[in-house]
């Protein structure tokens, strides 16, 4: 349960950002430009960083929810699967996988985010922009995970809900709109 | 050094800010509501939260940064000092205890903020808004940090950088103003 009154038709982090509006605003922003706005890296790869992230944090919710954001974009389950359980022969580039590495060391300690990790990340063609925006997303989802499970908020545990959510992802980005969550509950 | 080019003048997260600007108003913004906007808690308690926060992640400029910036605000350097270091006689109400520990609770595993802690907090009088408002400045606050040590942006070490930072802080607020760092490299 909750650890404040949140609308029980809004799990995670959904009700959270509807709790308290006038901040949810600013984090949404944030994340649009980030994980939508323009960038040398893809959605699916943007919302890859996410994943990783969140995975690190053990969130449940961020994870399962990005996860199947980062399947939406690709077409497939194999690759968000790949990556999160074996990176190293997952089917990104080896620039993503280094970017991935960065992101889960901001994720566990950004002190250990050494010059020789980010030398490599470069080597393999990444840019400045690319580097410091997987840190700052790495660092988003950091305070996703942690507003998410540190208020307690509802994760349900049916793989369709996720899809469902992962679908408004893809289809109206991160900004506020009108009946944004209106098919979020629907079942068959 | 840091792992991207920043602006050698603006060291810490001031660096990262001038940075990528499209992203930073939000963090601006998100962070002048939580930390100066109404709110039940003082902006000297919002700023303790920011601190312990940073503290946890062993963040040495944004702790050295909020730690002048509460300072500023209580008008002394005891009570952050002793919040830092012996939270329970610190002088500050039982209720900002808990949600100190709270916040501590969040960086270190969000998960582990328990029912337990939340009711206790709650009977010493916290409000639903404050005990929300404490985890997501904590998780704000660990965007920050990761943030700053994940892109490696220098930390000065001269006490006297933290105050005139703290002073801007106090004055100004967190939103961008014109020549907002004028004051920031000047020495006497």
């Amino acid at each position: 349960m909750p650890h404040i009154p949140l609308d029980e038709n809004l799990p995670g982090i959904t009700g959270l950002l509807n709790y308290r509006q006038d901040t949810a605003l600013p984090i949404r922003q944030l994340t649009q430009i980030l994980l939508r706005g323009e960038s040398t890296l893809t959605p699916g790869e943007r919302e890859l960083i996410a994943t990783v992230t969140s995975q690190g944090n053990q969130c449940r919710f961020c994870t399962a929810a990005h996860s199947a954001a980062a399947d939406a974009w690709y077409g497939d389950r194999l690759t968000t699967e790949m990556v999160k359980t074996d990176l190293v022969n997952a089917p990104v580039s080896e620039k993503m996988k280094s970017l991935l590495e960065i992101a889960r060391r901001v994720q566990a300690d950004a002190r250990t985010v050494s010059t020789e990790l980010v030398e490599k990340a470069r080597q393999q063609g990444a840019t400045d922009m690319e580097i410091h925006d997987t840190v700052l997303i790495a660092a988003l989802f950091c305070l996703y995970n942690k507003y998410v499970d540190g208020l307690a908020s509802v994760t349900p545990d049916e793989p369709e809900f996720y899809d469902r959510l992962a679908g408004i992802l893809k289809n109206k980005g991160y900004l506020p709109s009108p009946d944004r969550y209106a098919s979020l509950n629907e079942t068959k």
